[in-house]
């Protein structure tokens, strides 16, 4: 197993202002540039790399840097509890899934300050991040958050940990929200809402200034869609069948299988009161931008999964630790 | 009172087979160019002037024909027993509101064929034209009408005059659409909605091959925004307040007002479960367009009231008579 070791440029406050380092204890670093393997601008997209186990490109230019948690690419955190770079304990390949994710999630909340209001997302890792939000709230570390729950399953969760919750009509600008994805693509496109609260969870993070996104490796696709499982779209009840067969006749989502998203034997409702159709696809969507546009264009189409040019870094649990992946933050 | 005279050229079937005629009997025809005063081509709309009382023309090269009832432009129907272009009686200063509409919505029946399938509009204007539906199918003029309607009002009213029923999930494709309207702009372009219908009704008639639309004169407007009542749009409840700020801040539609509508001291909510809020312009929004594309970026929002591009032939109904204009018919 590498040794977590701790990149000198990291250690000051972000991308900014630092300047290359060497990442030393990396496994597969030699096909990767010496600026790189530190602190660096790939494309559109930063990486940070903080005691990584093992380096790798993926398409489009984007940087995959595998790290010892403790790693974590920002230009504005100062909690100093809970350092950015700050090399603590090295990831066993023994962790179960649930203790990857809570890596995730901890590397998550490094981006909380106190005073932020924040975007809490919904699903397992999310839920870790909301967990180790309130842990910090009852600890003194963070002060005066303030949470805009994606569900209301959230919601719950956050309250019973006393996180003061609100709402867009009464905070309609979110300093950062974290939540999980179903897919994540070498851009940081998304696909989401699985769980079916896509449209809430797109209107929190769309009015987030930062958008973390959590999830374990195995939401990795080369384009989205390529999972081969769900990407929901969600319609009104009137003449849902009518819209399925428009859906499934796009050309823009050529070959797609469609579904109605059951709940039972009944539809499944989402809390908008609208049904969810589900499409499936043999292969990647070939222009998410121009599904998305083909999709909303339907009269009864009430949003759909597919998150695009939102996420600002995605933090990526898999077997060998945790990446890092950035655009803007 | 101008006698109503029949066009020569407006007793075949429609404009595609016409040659240009004349009219008699117009009183404020002096102006117009002889072809227009028959049946005529003007920019990307058609005219047909039978018994025309006057001609005038709005902007954008759209010819408004007043005419004495019988006159329609179609290229489509061959009803014997409603024959277009057919003088049938003079039209009096002295009609109601409902009479003038009541001449229209039959105008525009006169628009249905035997075997089709029809979207029911909602709304004064229209009950009169599936009151006519369901009287022809009565007698025996009409047969094997199916039709779609576009409210649950409409419904009632249609089975009750024993109008076969179906909905868009087992017809989804229409013949014909005939609907009201709030406003209409000289390129046909309209507002709707203000029944709180909006939704059901877009996706009726933008699944109809032809959308026909019965105003009364007070609807012309000389752009969409222009009467200064509502242009309704359909959201989602979740965080309406924050919707309803967004709408107000788009550059699209700058200046307007918003206003959540109300049904007594509760918010109204659509037959989809949604909130309509209502937008007030002071001035005609500059580009309709670009305003409904703004407005349906927004996510939280379900439809709005800007029906762009759908009508084929608008029937309004004036105290001078009834103006038919067309596109695509």
């Amino acid at each position: 197993m590498a040794t977590a070791t701790l990149v000198p440029a990291c250690q000051s406050s972000g991308l900014a202002s630092t300047a290359a380092g060497t990442c030393t204890g990396n496994r597969r670093v030699a096909a990767v540039p010496p600026a790189v393997a530190s602190c660096a601008r790939i494309g559109n997209l930063s990486c940070c790399c903080l005691g990584s186990s093992s380096v790798s490109f993926l398409r489009g230019g984007a940087a995959r840097i595998l790290v010892g948690h403790g790693a974590v690419d920002s230009s504005s955190s100062s909690r100093p509890s809970i350092g950015l770079c700050t090399p603590r304990a090295q990831v066993s390949k023994t962790l179960t899934q649930d203790e990857l994710k809570k890596i995730a999630a901890d590397k998550a909340v490094e981006y909380v300050q106190s005073g932020m209001v924040l975007g809490l997302g919904t699903g397992s890792t999310a839920a870790f991040a909301v967990a180790k939000i309130g842990e910090l709230l009852k600890e003194g570390t963070l002060k005066d958050i303030i949470g805009v729950p994606t569900s209301k399953r959230t919601a719950e969760q956050a309250a019973a940990l006393g996180i003061p919750l609100s709402v867009l009509d009464d905070h309609p600008k979110i300093d950062l929200a974290i939540d999980g994805a179903d897919e994540v693509d070498p851009d940081l496109n998304l696909v989401k809402g699985r769980g079916g609260a896509l449209l809430r969870e797109k209107m929190v993070e769309a009015a987030s200034a930062k958008f973390v996104v959590i999830v374990d490796e195995t939401k990795l696709v080369n384009g989205l869609g390529g999972s081969g499982l769900a990407m929901p779209v969600e319609v009104v009840q009137f003449c849902w069948k009518y819209n399925a067969e428009r859906l499934k006749t796009l050309p823009e989502v050529a070959g797609c299988e469609v579904q109605l998203r059951m709940d039972g034997d009944k539809p499944y409702v989402t809390d908008n009161s609208n049904y969810i159709i589900d499409l499936y696809f043999k292969d990647p969507i070939k222009d998410a931008k121009a599904a998305a546009k083909a999709i909303s264009s339907l009269e009864g189409v009430v949003d759909h999964g597919l998150f695009l040019d939102m996420a600002t870094a995605v933090i990526i649990a898999g077997s060998d630790g945790v990446t890092v992946q950035s655009k803007k933050l």
